[in-house]
C-alpha cells in the first residue's frame, strides 16, 4: 500500500485551510512530485507549473473558490490548482484523450474561472468579473495570476489601462520567473530586473516582513482599517513600479514566490484595499526539479522524459519535422539574400528559428508575445525592402487578423507568414489547434495562401514566398515531416498550380496540405476495393487550381480534404468555383467539423474527426456508391 | 484674381524650409482655411488635423521625405501633409469618389509612407524602418505622429515595448490633445494628464526654452556633441513620464504644439540621439477653428457643415440611423434587464451607446481603443452572469478575432457583438468598409449570426440576441435606416428562420442584411420586364436557413446577395448547402469583391461593385436568361 500522502486528503481548497505551515511545504514537495511523474508520462508544461505551487496554495487559503475567482493566464502554471479542486484523480489523464486539459477549462471544473490557452488575457476576464462583483455589491475576490512574459501582449495592457482607471477591486499576482528577461525581450522585462535589484525595496520589505511576521503594529493596523487600507497598503509596500503606478495600479515590492506564509500575508493584506493592486512575485521556473530548473526553457512544454536526468524519452526515429524544414529553409534563404529577416513572437525554439537567429542575430527579432505588432513591424521593413518572414503559430496569428489585413494586404507589403502548427496539434487541444487560418487568410484579399503536402514542398513554398511580390502565408502543421527528401536547391512553385499525385478515373480527391499524404493511403485502400481514385495535392488555399477542380468533376465524384474549419474553408471554395462553370458533380467537403476539437493525440483526433486515411476513404466510398 | 498665398507655392515640403516663421504662421493660416473649407463641403476628420497643422510643418522642415519617413497614426492628424506634398490641387476631392484618401495612403504620393486608418499601427510600422535604416547604416530618420487616444491600443504598447528594448532610432511625437481625459479613458490618460500638470518640468522647460531660443550655451552644446548627444538630451528634457521611461524610451517635458520654432528645435535636438525619443507635444484639437474647439468631439469626423457656425449642413429627411435604433433598442432592453451592459471601445457616439451610458452610466464601460479587451472583459461579465453587448466597427472589430474565438466561443459565453458599420461605409474607404465580418463570424463555432435587413429587425435581433444562450452577432450598416417602423415590443426571432419578403417563381434572391431591400427594387425592376423573383431576406448568416436555400433551389435561377467578402462569405455557404443536398441549381453569387474597396459616397461604390439595385437585376436578368 502507498504511503498516505497529504495530497490524497486534499478534496477541495477548503482542505488546505487547516494545514500547518510545515504540513503545506511536505504538501508542496508531494504535489511537484505528482506533476513531476504525470507530466515525465504525458508531457507538459512542467516548468511553469512548478515554479507556482506555493502561489496556488497561498491562494487557495486565502480565498474561497469557487465563489471567489482564481484565474491563470495561459493556464501553464495551473497543474497545482487542478490538483487541490478535485481533479487528482484525474491528474494522470492529463493532456491525454478523454483526460483532463492542461489548462484551465471551465466545463472541466467550476473552479477554473476562465477558458486559459492564449497568452494575456487574464486580466480582461478577471477585470470582468471584478467589474461583476462591483456592481452586485457582492465582496467576491478576484486574483489572476499572469507570468512575466504574457505581461508583453497588447491585450494585458489594454487590460491594465482599463483596470488602473476603473480602479476595480482586484489582485495581480505577477509571476516574475524571468523568462522572458533571460530572452531578453521587450523593454518591461528589463524593467521588471530593476524593480527586482532594488536594494530599496528589499531592504524595506524585509523590515515589514518581520513586523508582519511577529504581528507587529504595521501588519495589525492595516488589517484593521478595513476600507481606509488602501493608501496605508500603498505606503507600505512602496511602489516598486513607476510603470504600473502610472497606470493606477499599487504595486508591491518583489517577494519570494516560494514562501507560502509570506505570499498569504501579502495576499490577505492587499485583498483588503479597495482599487487594484499588483503583487510582484518572483518565481523559479522548474522549482524543485533539478533539471527543469537548469533549463526551464526547455522544460517550458516537453514531451515525455526520464525523471532521474530530464533527458527527453528517445523516440522512434523520423523524419525531421516541418518545423526544422522551415528553419533549414529559412537559414539557407537568409545566406542567399540578406534583405530575409526572420520575426517571430515568443516562439524562436517552437518556430525553428534559432538557426537563423544564431546565425544572423541582427536580422532576427523576437518581439515577446506580441503578435500584433510582429505582423505590422513586418510591414514596415518590407516598406524599407526587407523580406520579413513572420513565423507564428495558426491559432496565434489569430491575433493579427487585422494587422494582416490592412498593414500586409491592402498596401501589398512584401510580407511572408509563415504559419506553423496549423490543422490539430494535439495534447494542448482546442486553444491550439491552428483551425481558422485557411478561412482568414482565404478572404483576405491579394493574399496567397499556400498549403504544401511535404516537407520538399515546404522549402519551395518558402523559396517561392520569398520571390512572390505582396503577402504570401504557407502554413504547415506540428509533428514529423512525410519523409521525402528536401531538395538542396529549391524551386519556384507556379502561382495557383496543383500536383497530381495519383491517378484515378472513378473519383478525385483534392487535399489542402499534408492530408494529401493520408489520401493517397486512402487511395491504395480503395485500389484494392476496385474504385480508382484521383489523389491532387492542391498545393494553393488561394488562387484555387481552377483547372485541376474542373478536371477533378469529370470523375463525377470529388472529396475536399483540408485540417482547417469547414465554414468558410476551401472545401466551399471548390464547390464555388464548380458552381461558377456551372459543374454538376456530387462533393464532399472533408475539414474540421464546425465545432472546437478537444486534446488527445493527433492520430487519435483525426481519427475521431473523420480526416485519417480510413475517414477519407470512407467519405470517398460512400460518395461513390451513392 | 485670388490673391497670391503661400500655400500655392508650396510644392513640396522642401519649400517649406526657405520660409520665415511669420510665413510658416501665415501659411499655418492658409492651411486651416483650405482644411476648413473643403471639409464644410465634404466633411472630413477636421478637428485632428486642425490640431496638428504646426507639428506637420515643423516635422517637414526639419526632415527630408519621402527619404525620411513620417507616419501618422490613423492618419486623421494628416491634412496638412497632404496640402504639403503636392497634393493642394486635388485637395478639394478629399473623401470623394475618385479622389484623394482621408488617410495617408502610399499609392496615392511617396510622401505617405503607409496605409494609416486602424488606430495604433504607426509605432509598428515605424519601428520596421527605424530597424531597417539600422541594418542598412543608412542615416534614414524616422517620425511618428501618434495622437494620446491611440496609445490604448496593445499593439502601440507592444510596439513601445520593442522600441524600446531594441533602443532604435526614431522619434515618437506623442500629439496630446487631451481628447481621451475628456473622456476618462484609460489610466494612461490620466498619467499623460498628471504629465502636464506637473510644474517642475514646466518650469525647467520654460528656462531651457529661453537658453534655446537664445541660442545659449546648452543647445550649442548639445547640437555640437552629436553622438553623445543622448545622454545630454535625457538631461536636458528631464524624464517627464516614469511610464515611457521604464519602457526605456527618454521622453521630453511637454511642449507647445502650436509653436513651430520649439517644435523644430525640440525635433532637432532629438533626432540626433541614438535611442528612441518621445516628445511629449500639447495640441488643441481644432485649434484655428472657434466651433470645432469648443466641441472637438462633435468634429471629430463630421459631414458638411457651415463654416461660420459649425453647424451641421441639413440633410434631407430620412429615417433614424440604425446606429440609433440599436442605441434606442439597447436602452430600453437595459430598463427590462439591469443585466445588460454596453461596452464599447472608444466609439461611444458613434456606436449609438450615448443614451444608455447616460441612463446607466454604471453598466457603460468604454475601454478606450482596445478592442481586445472590449471582447475578453465582456466574456468575463458575462461569466459573472451579466449580459454585456459588446458594439464595435466591423473593421475595428478584425483585432478581437482571437478574443471572439477563444474567450467567447469556446466557453459558450453570453456576449453580444453588435457590430456597426458592417459593409461599404463610404468616405473612409478601404481601411474601414466593414468587409470581413460575415467571413470571421460565420467560421467560429458555437457563433450565431444575425443580418437584419431593416431597423425593426435590428431590434428584433438585438432582443433575441440577448435572450439565446452562447454568443450571438449581429450586423448593420453605417447609414439610415430604411423607414419601416420599429416595434415598440420587439419579439423574438426563430433561429435561422428567414423571411419571405416576395414571392416569385422564375428566380430567388437569397439576401444577408440590408441589401435585401435592394433586392425588392431588382425584383420590382424585373417584374416590369416579366421576370418573377422572389426575394428572400435570410435574417440568419449562422445557421443558414437550408429550407428557404432548398425551395430557392426549385425556381432554377439563385442569387445570393451580401456586402460582405466574397471568398468564406455566406454565397459559398449556399451553394455548399445545395451542394450537400445534391441539389443542382445555377447561382449567381453577389458579393464585395476579392479586392480593396475605395472611398467615395456609398451609392458610388454600391453601383461600382453591382451590389446596387440595377446591379442585383442584371445578375438575375443574366443568370435567368442564361
Amino acid at each position: 500500500m502507498e504511503p498516505l500522502r497529504i495530497l490524497d486528503a486534499i478534496k477541495s481548497p477548503a482542505d488546505l485551510k487547516v494545514l500547518t505551515y510545515p504540513e503545506l511545504a511536505i504538501l508542496a514537495q508531494e504535489i511537484r512530485e505528482e506533476v513531476i511523474a504525470t507530466c515525465s508520462a504525458n508531457g507538459g508544461h512542467i516548468a511553469s507549473s512548478l515554479g507556482a505551487v506555493e502561489i496556488v496554495l497561498a491562494a487557495h487559503r486565502v480565498l474561497n473558490c469557487p465563489d471567489d475567482k482564481l484565474l491563470f493566464d495561459v493556464g501553464h502554471q495551473a497543474y497545482a490548482h487542478k490538483l487541490v479542486t478535485g481533479r487528482l484523480g484525474q491528474f494522470s489523464t492529463l493532456r491525454t484523450y478523454g483526460g483532463i486539459s492542461g489548462f484551465t477549462k471551465p466545463e472541466e471544473s467550476p473552479f477554473d474561472a476562465h477558458p486559459s490557452g492564449h497568452a494575456s488575457d487574464s486580466l480582461s476576464v478577471a477585470a470582468g468579473y471584478a467589474k461583476a462583483a462591483q456592481l452586485d455589491g457582492s465582496d467576491r475576490k478576484v486574483v489572476a495570476v499572469i507570468g512575466d512574459a504574457s505581461l508583453s501582449g497588447g491585450m494585458a495592457f489594454e487590460a491594465l489601462n482599463y483596470i488602473g482607471q476603473a480602479q476595480l477591486p482586484m489582485v495581480i499576482i505577477l509571476n516574475d520567473n524571468m523568462m522572458s528577461i533571460s530572452r531578453n525581450v521587450g523593454a518591461l522585462m528589463k524593467h521588471l530586473g530593476n524593480m527586482r535589484a532594488d536594494n530599496r525595496y528589499r531592504k524595506l520589505r524585509d523590515a515589514a516582513q518581520e513586523e508582519l511576521e511577529a504581528g507587529g503594529a504595521i501588519s495589525k493596523t492595516l488589517l484593521d482599517i478595513g476600507k481606509r487600507a488602501k493608501e496605508s497598503a500603498k505606503q507600505f509596500f512602496l511602489a516598486s513600479s513607476m510603470m504600473f503606478e502610472s497606470l493606477g495600479i499599487t504595486c508591491t515590492a518583489p517577494i519570494d514566490g516560494h514562501d507560502i506564509r509570506e505570499l498569504e500575508d501579502t495576499l490577505r493584506l492587499v485583498l483588503q484595499t479597495e482599487g487594484p493592486v499588483l503583487v510582484h512575485v518572483v518565481t523559479r521556473k522548474g522549482a524543485g526539479y533539478g533539471p527543469a530548473e537548469q533549463d526551464p526553457e526547455r522544460f517550458h512544454g516537453v514531451g515525455p522524459f526520464d525523471i532521474a536526468t530530464g533527458a527527453a524519452k528517445p523516440k522512434p526515429a523520423a523524419p525531421p519535422s516541418f518545423t526544422s524544414v522551415f528553419g533549414e529553409t529559412l537559414l539557407k534563404e537568409g545566406e542567399a539574400d540578406d534583405a530575409v529577416m526572420a520575426i517571430t513572437a515568443a516562439m524562436e525554439g517552437g518556430t525553428g528559428l534559432k538557426p537563423f537567429a544564431e546565425a544572423y542575430p541582427q536580422r532576427f527579432i523576437d518581439v515577446g508575445i506580441a503578435e500584433e505588432n510582429a505582423v505590422a513591424l513586418a510591414s514596415g521593413l518590407a516598406f524599407a525592402g526587407k523580406k520579413p518572414v513572420v513565423a507564428i503559430y495558426s491559432t496565434f496569428l489569430q491575433r493579427s487578423f487585422d494587422q494582416i489585413v490592412i498593414n500586409c494586404a491592402l498596401p501589398q507589403a512584401n510580407v511572408v507568414l509563415a504559419i506553423d502548427r496549423a490543422g490539430l496539434v494535439g495534447e494542448d487541444g482546442a486553444t491550439h489547434h491552428g483551425a481558422f487560418d485557411l478561412v482568414y487568410m482565404r478572404t483576405v484579399p491579394h493574399m496567397k495562401v499556400l498549403a504544401p503536402a511535404d516537407e520538399a514542398d515546404l522549402a519551395n513554398a518558402l523559396h517561392t514566398a520569398l520571390a512572390l511580390e505582396g503577402p504570401v502565408s504557407l502554413r504547415y502543421p506540428r509533428g514529423n515531416g512525410i519523409g521525402v527528401p528536401v531538395p538542396d536547391e529549391p524551386y519556384l512553385l507556379e502561382v495557383g498550380k496543383s500536383r497530381l499525385l495519383r491517378e484515378g478515373s472513378d473519383a478525385c480527391i483534392l487535399a489542402f496540405g499534408t492530408i494529401a499524404y493520408r489520401a493517397l493511403e486512402a487511395a491504395e485502400m480503395l485500389a484494392n476495393e476496385g474504385v480508382s481514385v484521383r489523389v491532387v495535392d492542391m498545393l494553393w488555399a488561394k488562387p484555387l487550381d481552377e483547372e485541376a477542380i474542373l478536371a477533378a468533376a469529370e470523375t463525377g465524384c470529388v472529396v475536399t480534404a483540408e485540417e482547417g474549419a469547414i465554414v468558410g474553408g476551401c472545401g466551399e471554395g471548390v464547390i464555388e468555383i464548380m458552381s461558377q462553370h456551372r459543374v454538376q458533380c456530387p462533393v464532399t467537403t472533408l475539414a474540421l467539423p464546425d465545432s472546437f476539437v478537444r486534446h488527445g493525440s493527433v492520430p487519435q483526433l483525426l481519427h475521431e474527426v473523420g480526416l485519417d486515411a480510413e475517414g477519407i476513404a470512407e467519405a470517398v466510398r460512400n460518395l461513390y456508391l451513392q
